[in-house]
């Protein structure tokens, strides 16, 4: 297949490398001419991507016309907010039958959309998955074993992503919960920068996975409200995600996280990780998103007022602590404790 | 109120403290005689909780008959394979309106029980709670945030015991589902050997985390058709357990899974975590509860041959990517698939 990567992170280049070794032909739309000339002459992204070389075959651009031209399938792997710019400054470019790959997580601040409503509002006609899942793109382009789902409410567009991404490496599922998959991957987000703040604040492994546990729990209250199914999140694009986020050091919105449990202000955070983090813009909007469909996200409400409000997160953790006594799962089994 | 500790380990130990910070009064017995007087004389469990010093008006017995005696709630942390001789053995001690909570995680070999049917064989009439959840011993001792999940068939049981153990650092949610409580802690021990394979052979990140994932859904799966409400394995005693299981160096499991992964034998690896490893009994006890209720569990199975089969860690790792193509959700959302 011909295959067009628009956006050159860390993501980009990693799923350009593994679709080039799966055989296909591969051009990745880079915006900067500098990183283009870079990565052309010393195969490999040095910004972004450092110590991984490139498979020879990959072709490097930064005219986005020639990336889009006639491919069969684009990777989206831009930061969520750039997405709508970058769609609508290119539209006429796409013809209708390419398939767009969504691997951005994030949720449109204002719009409050998830990306798949945006590329629909500019492509209405092209076929739309998402690859979403435990993947951090340093050890995707390293080959270790992988695992992640392609959603499309289209099945026939699920399996041919989950065909051409697919290697003995990368191991691709199938799900039919578009709207549950991009929101566990972006709000996990939210979750991660909460756990970063728990280890700069230096508690232990049973505070992170309490705050981990607890926040899937909130993130699938709000998905059921908009319509996901919640076993999504119990799955690799909910929880899968959400613990490779929290526990690994290449995570940058936890690595954001940490130096503000330590004292750093946000921007003092932001700049020192240096590359987008988009934690900070999506607890905005998931915050605005659990005021709109009047769901209870005690561990975003907190991380709003930390990021936003300037409140002391250690009493944003005294709070979470000294709440009401609860059941586990009031919202889940209603009916059960009911008749308990 | 009066509280009896059977087995001074790490979490006996770290629970008496617990209780007696929240001013109930608390026995601890332990079976060796040296370890009581050394826990009596230094106020410290040298052995199984180094560092921490308990609390003052705990008293240290290795008479368990003073230990039950007169007590209002009695605290189950021994081994799991040494649950029934200890009950057995002591069963004429016991009123039977003294609450047992059980802490202790396993599946009986050979019978394939959960603890509180073993508790139920023995002393029938007996209100039982299993308290469960991320928590490692260590770091409640030292107050760290920590939340668990108290589960009862007896509502007022389950939050009696809520009511006991919760402070301003250990916080208490309530469950119905005594089968799935009892199974997450259990099986999750499982995971953690395999998760430590990974960490061991030098997997990254996404292959631990895809891991994890598809271990509890593996989990729920199989507690499900054992009468478990699947909700349970999303939360504290099922993928929260799970986390702090597999992403902690407290974790025998997963530090014993490390050497295992590097190549030490199973001999070699329990004998140097130096503690009692549930997971290795616990992947035959669930290799066969497999079977017996015909639920496909490819991790456990994999782990199964690894450790009593002599099979080589690698191949299993290269089984387990290279299966066919799957679902995600091919048993939790069967109906929505169709119609996809």
């Amino acid at each position: 297949m011909n295959i067009g990567v628009i956006g050159g992170g860390s993501w980009g280049t990693a799923l350009a490398i593994l679709l080039s070794n799966n055989n296909h032909s591969v051009d990745i739309w880079v915006r900067d001419k500098r990183q283009m000339e870079e990565m052309r002459q010393h195969k490999e992204n040095y910004k972004y991507l450092p110590g991984v070389t490139m498979t020879e075959s990959i072709s490097v651009t930064d005219d986005i016309a020639k990336a889009i031209f006639s491919k069969d399938l684009l990777v989206l792997s831009i930061p969520s907010h750039g997405v709508r710019e970058v769609l609508k400054n290119n539209k006429k470019l796409f013809r209708k039958d390419q398939v767009i790959v969504n691997v951005a997580k994030g949720i449109e601040n204002d719009t409050l959309l998830r990306i798949s409503e945006i590329v629909d509002e500019i492509l209405p006609n092209n076929p739309y998955a998402v690859l979403s899942g435990p993947s951090h793109a340093e050890e995707v382009a390293r080959n270790m074993p992988t695992t992640v789902v392609s959603a499309s409410i289209d099945k026939k567009v699920a399996e041919y992503v989950q065909d051409i991404f697919m290697s003995p490496f990368f191991r691709v599922y199938t799900n039919p919960d578009v709207i549950g998959v991009e929101l566990g991957g972006s709000l996990k987000n939210v979750i991660a920068l909460g756990a970063g703040i728990s280890d700069g604040l230096e508690y232990g492994d049973n505070t992170k996975a309490a705050l981990m546990t607890r926040g899937i729990t909130e993130i699938a209250r709000l998905g059921e409200k908009m319509g996901a199914n919640s076993a999504t999140f119990s799955g690799l694009a909910g929880i899968g995600d959400l613990i490779v986020t929290c526990t690994s050091m290449h995570s940058r919105n936890r690595r954001a996280g940490i130096l503000i449990g330590q004292g750093k202000t946000i921007k003092e955070a932001t700049e020192s990780v240096g590359m987008v983090v988009e934690g900070i813009r999506t607890t905005k909007s998931t915050y605005e998103l659990s005021k709109k469909h009047h769901v209870v996200m005690p561990i975003t409400n907190e991380l709003y007022e930390v990021l936003y409000e300037g409140k002391d997160v250690k009493n944003s953790v005294v709070n979470l602590m000294l709440r009401d006594k609860k059941h586990e799962m009031e919202d889940v089994i209603r009916d059960q404790i009911k008749n308990w």
